[in-house]
């Protein structure tokens, strides 16, 4: 299989990044071939401006939407967009992996998903393509997140809500929209406040949850 | 009233700009006082990073949450932070007014609530402040955006589902978390293909809003 494996924590050091050379090494270990895209570690831009446009078809006014229906029949995206699209175009499946910030993704992995998964590309509303007809269909992904708050917390009735209900934002309104499968979300709850030996079963735990994929 | 405007578009002759000079114009005439962030023109960094702390506490490891944690004591925020913390301070009622980007923010006003927002300030899960004993008790927000969607496929029963319960990772987890008070969202669906007649009756809806704040 395919993996491209989305990436966002500033710290090398960080449980995080532990998760993710977990994953990396469980993928390679089956034999699946990985690309990363390491958006701290790229710098990668997450603001969407009309510099994302190399060739507007209206230079008048900016109207980010049209020009990204018109930039994907042309390729006329700015080359960090073409080059996160090509990874997307070849992977089987997509793993976004992050620290919760409020309740969703740190901003430079939206703006990833802002500038990446763009209008004409993913989805298209002017040929009706989404969801049963979306774009990516045959493609899946996984949120892969940690959280400061406890589970109770982050379950209905808990003070913050389900989280999972929170995130249909992204695994209904952004992956099923695009018609890629939603997988099971695999989630780290309080992980600023952990124990070593949880952090090794934590790891375990997402070793398996990878080789099982 | 004491007013923040935080605002999210690229381009001064959009819709979503028209919305926010009638915001600002009906402020202005019912004499509350009004800071505007308009975040692409300000160029504002939404990328988190060990930059927004200029007295590291943990110089050989980032943890961004225990670094905000101290920074709230220390003021040791990166000054693009405390400018904007000033404003949220003297602010009584913060108005978010965007495009929605993926049944969400766009990326830039999202990292504005990552870096602006930070732990300690808004809310302190040491010293248990949040929801009731939130840290911004006594101010209000107020979420006004506009979609490309129709309304029915963002409702209930639609495709999307109903886009307040989406956005509950913003007004509950964020906004109540905080201890805000969430006046009513501001919404106007299907905004890239209005004529000019709904146009501008959206204006005019947008502006006895505003002015019945």
């Amino acid at each position: 299989m395919k993996v491209l494996y989305i990436y966002a924590h500033q710290e090398p050091k960080s449980f995080n990044a532990a998760l993710k050379e977990t994953a990396l090494a469980a993928l390679k270990e089956k034999g699946h071939e990985v690309k990363l895209s390491d958006l701290y570690a790229m710098n990668f831009n997450p603001v969407l401006t009309e510099k994302d446009f190399t060739d507007r078809k209206k230079p008048d006014i900016f109207k980010p939407f049209f020009e990204a229906i018109q930039a994907t029949k042309t390729g006329a995206f700015a080359p960090d967009i073409l080059a996160e699209m090509e990874k997307v175009k070849w992977a089987d499946l997509l793993i976004f992996q992050f620290p919760i910030y409020f309740t969703s993704m740190p901003a430079i992995m939206k703006g990833w998903i802002d500038r990446v998964l763009a209008p004409g590309f993913g989805f298209n509303p002017i040929t009706n393509s989404a969801y049963d007809t979306g774009l990516f269909k045959g493609k899946s992904a996984i949120l892969a997140f940690t959280t400061g708050s406890p589970k109770e917390t982050y379950s209905e009735g808990g003070a913050h809500g389900d989280v999972h209900k929170h995130l249909e934002s992204i695994t209904h309104c952004i992956f099923e929209f695009m018609g890629m499968e939603v997988l099971p979300s695999f989630v780290v709850y309080e992980a600023s406040s952990m124990t070593k030996e949880r952090g090794a079963e934590e790891l375990e735990r997402y070793r398996h949850r990878i080789l099982d994929l």
